[in-house]
């Protein structure tokens, strides 16, 4: 049987600190932190390939997790041990080392390219746009929200917020492993080459451009969306095919990005 | 000249840091603490006769409030006194106790039952009704989109979260001052009340129902959004007039409250 970890000064359990604390961690090794026992399982569903070693607490009830566990690496730690190294305020006793699932701008816009699907308007490809968003609970949810509205693929700007911080990767709620996404360097090129693809590109902007109830969204469509505070820069505008606007009533300058994301989202 | 407040042991600073901390102290005062120079002058324009007392740190400059201070009980605070009861992160100097705006179940009602807008569908009554809320970020952004989306006012079971926690005040970004809102002791009941005044009543409901794309929705409508875990209670459900459904794609279980409440704001 194997030993139990019972210090927090053992190198892998100060490994997992370091890559839920630190970007930098994360982006060396190509691996993150996932916690609880959802995302956990949802990990062993669709990206079981991906589990480096899972971590478990000596008082987890390892059935929960509905697979043999031998199959994977993982270890046992000590409870008030495990407590102290999860990110969570309210640890469930189970959290895995992952490898990133990483996908390149060439794969995403292939799939861009590839043979449309015959069926009508709004059976065609869906991308999300985000430029800059920072709030770690805004970009997960807009991920979440990005697979529920059969988005197929999520680009973004490099200083966009990490989608492997802990913060992110809770609100995603297991999609992280089902919508692919990519940070592009250059981001406005990057939606020019979406569009050579026969995406049209919808900005979604405060000043001006068409109310989008009266769009009439082409099939393949894109929704691109700016930082909470400055919004989407110019270059990032130009590049897009047409502004769109959600009316507000009220004194509101502007919704949530998270919020004005998930309405155009299912608007095309 | 009025004397500089130094000690963090002085009786107001302890009564703010109260007034942050607990539901309770703003219960029994009706007294609620807002922090940043964007709230404060959100108070200023919405509801100047609600400002108990405007606290600054030495260090702001009162001139950004971009009115006559003295027409409001104003203290000053020493500099790192006041970054110490300040709630907030990144301080701005800058705080206000504020009388709760207060409406009741009749008012609300009341309005609803007053003449209607004589226009078409679209230029209706709206609300907007949560059972159980729980996260503070969530019921900010959804007072938030409320505004944004024209709701007349916001009815909340008494065990959704508390619209004065200082988390929940700065999602909403100034619109609790401008749309009314009521806990109701008797949630479903209150329900029941809104229907006699023709307004109909929509739950979003994850397992069957109407998809809302496909609604007509009434011209009075209301619609009703459920706890983060675990959805509407079935009292609530029978409460309402039709179930209605955002379709979700991929493996996901359900939107975000706060998206959900968004896309069927916009709906309605």
């Amino acid at each position: 049987m194997k030993e139990m970890i019972t210090s927090s000064k053992n190198a892998q359990l100060k490994n997992i600190s370091a890559l839920i604390k630190a970007k930098k961690e994360r982006d060396a090794s190509g691996l993150f932190v996932i916690e609880g026992l959802r995302i956990v399982k949802d990990a062993i569903k669709y990206a079981p390939d991906y589990i480096n070693t899972i971590y478990m607490s000596e008082a987890f009830d390892s059935s929960l997790l509905e697979t043999d566990i031998t199959k994977y690496n993982y270890e046992t730690v000590k409870a008030s041990v495990f407590d102290d190294i999860s990110g969570t305020v309210s640890s469930q006793g189970i959290l895995a080392i992952v490898k990133k699932p990483e996908y390149t701008l060439d794969e995403i816009l292939k799939a861009a390219k590839e043979e449309k699907n015959p069926a009508g308007p709004g059976d065609g490809k869906k991308y999300l746009l985000l430029e800059d968003i920072q709030d770690p609970g805004n970009l997960g949810t807009m991920v979440r929200t990005a697979e529920a509205a059969g988005i197929n693929a999520i680009i973004m700007s490099a200083a966009t917020a990490d989608i492997f911080n802990p913060k992110v990767i809770r609100s995603t709620m297991g999609s992280c492993f089902r919508v692919p996404f990519v940070y592009a360097e250059d981001f406005p090129a990057a939606v020019e080459e979406l569009k050579k693809s026969g995406v049209r590109v919808y900005a979604a902007y405060l000043h001006g451009g068409n109310n989008y109830k009266n769009v009439s969204f082409n099939a393949d469509a894109a929704v691109m969306i700016g930082n909470e505070g400055n919004g989407l820069s110019d270059a990032a505008v130009l590049a897009a095919d047409e502004r769109v606007f959600i009316p507000m009533c009220g004194q509101i300058e502007s919704l949530n990005a998270a919020v004005a994301g998930a309405i155009l989202m299912y608007a095309i």
